[in-house]
């Protein structure tokens, strides 16, 4: 067994995901607070430092922690570079400031000290060694005050001043130190915590009915999107779409001549998923689209949905790559009973599975290299969660950059899962959350437990595969009270665009999926339109982009309102440079009023004379100088953002 | 960077303490249960296991998990040897289980499923392979039901029998499973978990006053500690003691002539932590008294207290144990401006800390090999937290029924690191603990937090250092009423004896210490009396040993008792075998009443016909057929103790 002779224990370190299995999550700028158990044997005076590096330094940077009380210790630290970061913890018995908190209290209980002083002799000469050249003639002078007789007034003094506590700080000898084990963080650029996406299918992009949209219909579609203050743009796969077991409209087996199929179904004899659907452009135009967007601060995000169609090419050129069956066919997609025959999966547990996972890389680098840097990824949790660790950490080694969405609407465990495992934003159940006590808990959930380190989320109102039953046949307050809740209660949030800004609600009969739903047909949009949601959506947009408390998630703070239909919350930015306080009307039906009680930060800022709350979307304002404020919301305008001056 | 491909993640595996930096603790026939979260990709079908052995065992025993949902699973093993067991979980994909799922939800939904019969001849192959002699021949026979085309209807059938359902679930193929890292389980003989102490001076135990106490006084007490239905006699330090510096009575610096010393100044020109004081006895009295004890189910606890008298030999034999100040004269221990020039300790940092450690280890090893397996160690907080995990584990490798008591009276995560570093048990905050809100508190820290797994306590109403200020000329009603707290709530109590028992609570003005306290001056107690405490301690002592709910401290509940003065709690075995409900008045003047909730688990053993509760002390009972009960409990006898029958 090995002997270890440190006094100083370190641990329960947070944040620290799974014993630190697992990167938290940061962007540039932004602030990770180490907080430790530190603690001794006896009564002696322990330090205890963070250290942090960008895994690319040399060396590390030291922080000191503060001493909380009850031996919880912390420290905190700004990432300022993309990639990873790693932190620890060392911590000492600091004999020198032991020394001198004994002096201090020796002299407060009216003792001599001056054998003490001859023992602290040490810590001079160790300082001596150490110390700057300008320190130096000062602990030189105090070694003789120290060692000396009749200097004893001056020198016990000096012994408890300030100068010398600051150089027993600066220059620590560290004596039998000991440190913890690293954690890691992965820090991304701004956009992993503040995106606003617009989905739609280029194929629907065109000017006219009947005709297949183009990514120069897209290109087209730029300035309408960039007007209304979204920053990335998502298009389902843009791949040759499967003809064999192709579906028909409204999810049918058998295709009808025409029919254009599902994007998703990748792989034809066109190509598969490092092809172009011939019908959409070429590469130069992709290219052409990509850079007009960057122009216009708008990004493309693509798709990244590994399985093929049966006549994806991988199917006769990589057979090891998928599972067969008994009879030599295809091991179609299934989740029994219901199967998939458009669909084969990839068989992640065949013996070549390093050929597939280094082709999967090489198909996400390829697009990464024409100039894309966000993928949305598509039902991640039907791959192996490793998989996905691996893939994402070798791309984002060769661009940090990238940033991968996961599209996984599956249970609890296993979105937090793949967020753990690098997805660097996720889907979320916002989709669902309606009624005040389920965003609440929610939002509770995300931003209060560990998922707050890892999980950021994006949150979705609607998406082509899930017409949530709240929005079907909904009126345009239901649905600007969506858009609000989602982009101001999240950083990240989208909406399946024209769907969503034109209100088209038809559902399935009882199920929560778009009638003649876009997925299996191409839509005509007049996309000339423009109606009260895409100004409000705009409006919000746009509040978005000048209020950093609107572009992060975990500050938040839900207020006391007395009516359960009105929601309200306080937001922040780190730095309190500022502030918004959100009110939303759940009911799209009624005017609802309630009184309001202001979180104690919020009051802590009257001075007297209350604060003056300005609506972002009405320009209003209101002077607030009690606890409690009445506030009405009508479903014409349901929510109030405020920003707090 | 490794390429994993596993399909199945396993995290969050509880108990565990500190990521697996520490044990958890048992005692010998208590039931570990485990909990982990375990998930895959996509819908197949996860199996996962709970393998555990001990350390000394060549191979892993498996037992299967329970699917609790949401991906979390449950399973539990038994200890049933002493010293160091280890536990994991291992878990995969099963591909024989998914199989067999995917034909039933076929077969429900009318598929044909002859393919899937053929694709299931692997599975049988496995198994062919792998299954006892008497299950060979089913096997064989299914296999050519599955080939066959005319036998499909009772190849279906055997396809979705139980019986091929257990054979998979019994010969798994565990292909690509995952394993967890090991995490360890301590494991102690009972007394670990159910003990009660006696805590007494041997210089005491005269039965004259005026004469030095000896082992053979000590074994004429033990017939009456034993009538008393204790089981643990715990001496102070029975070593020479210093007599440099010694301390006075009342804690005086200055000794005078005949003072007899504190028994934790050790060490003297005759000797110090491997001798006896020579006017307790020699050692064979000392093994003798040990002998007679153990003889009447007692056993012997001495006190670890490694720290030196300025005359201990260790001082001249080995310097280089110590630590000097810069005049040369030994560095006394201090907690500025605090002095100890009574106690000179060990400096755990110097260079020759390897055979000071190998030392203490002696020292303790001398004891244990004369028959003492308990000690209770005096201050362990203010020797190194690595320095105790060493010496303890070389303990109970060479011994593992040696316990450890940790006498540390230190702040809250400084006692749970001793205990997480290998005590055994360890004083608590009980002695402070008075009210009804902080019983509840401290009981629900103890229990309901990770220290249930890892931090025993010991319940103590005194100790000789501490006459807390409640029992400070407190009443009869006051101190039965400690002794029942601390006899029902923990497994583990001790008193400070004939203190406690007679009631001697004279204190030094304004502390929480005696007066004329026993540490620095012999007593004499007249032991031929009984009193009212000392027979209701036996009673409660005699309850405690033959009920099992009782010699446990983790399985409590509170009741609601609407009555802030009445506490009241049921407690069980974990085979539920054993039920009992306490109830106390924690008011000492006046008789208290109110009325009592029963919690669901007893209300569910109602059966229509209430419940028996015979108090274990009066002897009387009452049925109680009602969710709320009256009580009325006078300070005459401030408890119930029932039986729930």
């Amino acid at each position: 067994m090995v002997l270890r002779q440190q006094r100083v224990v370190i641990e329960n370190i947070s944040p620290q995901i799974q014993c630190g299995a697992f990167f938290i999550k940061r962007v540039i700028g932004e602030k990770v607070t180490v907080y430790a158990d530190v603690l001794g044997d006896g009564h002696d005076v322990i330090q205890a430092e963070l250290q942090f590096k960008h895994v690319g330094d040399k060396s590390f940077k030291e922080v000191r922690m503060v001493d909380l009380m009850n031996d919880v210790y912390k420290a905190d630290f700004n990432v300022q570079k993309k990639g990873e970061y790693v932190y620890r913890i060392r911590a000492w018995v600091d004999h020198a400031l032991n020394w001198q908190h004994g002096i201090e209290a020796k002299l407060k209980d009216h003792q001599h000290v001056k054998s003490e002083l001859l023992d602290g002799l040490q810590y001079l000469d160790y300082l001596k060694n150490n110390v700057s050249a300008k320190d130096k003639p000062y602990v030189t002078d105090l070694r003789q005050l120290f060692a000396e007789e009749d200097t004893y007034q001056k020198a016990i003094e000096e012994a408890i001043s300030d100068r010398l506590h600051q150089l027993f700080i600066n220059y620590p000898s560290r004596s039998l130190a000991n440190t913890s084990k690293e954690l890691g963080v992965i820090v991304d650029r701004k956009k992993a915590n503040f995106s606003t996406w617009y989905e739609f299918f280029p194929r629907s992009a065109a000017n006219k009915e009947g005709i297949h949209g183009t990514f120069k219909d897209c290109e087209n579609l730029l300035p309408r999107i960039s007007k209304m203050g979204f920053d990335v743009v998502y298009l389902p796969p843009i791949h040759p779409i499967g003809e064999v077991n192709r579906k028909g409209k409204n999810n049918t087996t058998n295709a009808e001549e025409g029919d254009s199929g599902v994007p998703w179904a990748i792989g034809s004899k066109l190509g598969g998923h490092r092809s172009i659907h011939p019908e959409l452009g070429t590469e130069k135009e992709l290219k052409s689209f990509i850079e007009k967007a960057n122009s216009m601060d708008i990004e493309i995000a693509l798709d990244l949905a590994f399985q093929a169609a049966p006549d994806h090419p991988y199917i006769s050129e990589h057979p090891e790559w998928f599972r067969k069956r008994p009879d030599g066919t295809m091991q179609y997609a299934e989740n029994p009973p219901k199967k998939y025959q458009d669909i084969v999966n990839f068989y992640f547990e065949t013996e070549a599975f390093k050929s597939l996972w280094e082709e999967l890389l090489a198909v996400t680098m390829q697009w990464v290299e024409l100039g894309i840097n966000i993928f949305r990824v598509d039902n991640p949790h039907t791959k192996p969660h490793y998989f996905w660790n691996w893939l994402i950490t070798e791309v984002k080694k060769k661009n940090p950059d990238v940033l991968f969405l996961a599209e996984a609407f599956s249970r609890p465990k296993v979105m937090q899962q793949l967020a753990k495992q690098g997805f660097t934003q996720s889907y979320s159940y916002f989709t669902w959350r309606v009624h005040k006590h389920e965003i609440i808990e929610y939002m509770t959930e995300l931003t209060q437990s560990d998922m707050k380190e890892y999980y950021r989320p994006n949150f979705w109102p609607n998406t082509p595969d899930i017409n949530p039953y709240h929005l079907q046949g909904a009126n345009e307050a239901m649905h600007i009270s969506r858009y609000v809740l989602a982009a101001t209660l999240c950083g990240n949030l989208g909406i399946y665009g024209p769907v969503f800004e034109y209100m088209v609600s038809d559902a399935m009969p009882g199920r929560e999926e778009y009638l003649h739903s876009e997925k299996y047909e191409i839509k005509y949009w007049d996309w000339t339109l423009e109606n009260k949601l895409t100004h409000i959506i705009t409006r919000l947009n746009f509040a978005r982009k000048s209020h950093p408390a609107l572009q992060q998630t975990n500050n938040i703070q839900f207020c006391e309102v007395q009516n359960p239909q009105l929601i309200a919350f306080y937001k922040w930015d780190d730095e309190k440079t500022d502030q918004v306080l959100v009110v939303i009307n759940l009911d799209s039906n009624y005017s609802q009023r309630g009184m309001l009680q202001l979180p104690e930060d919020v009051l802590g800022q009257f001075k007297g004379k209350g604060l003056t709350m300005h609506d972002l979307i009405t320009d209003n304002s209101y002077i607030w100088a009690d606890e409690w404020n009445f506030v009405e919301v009508h479903p014409a305008l349901p929510f109030h953002l405020f920003h707090i001056k």
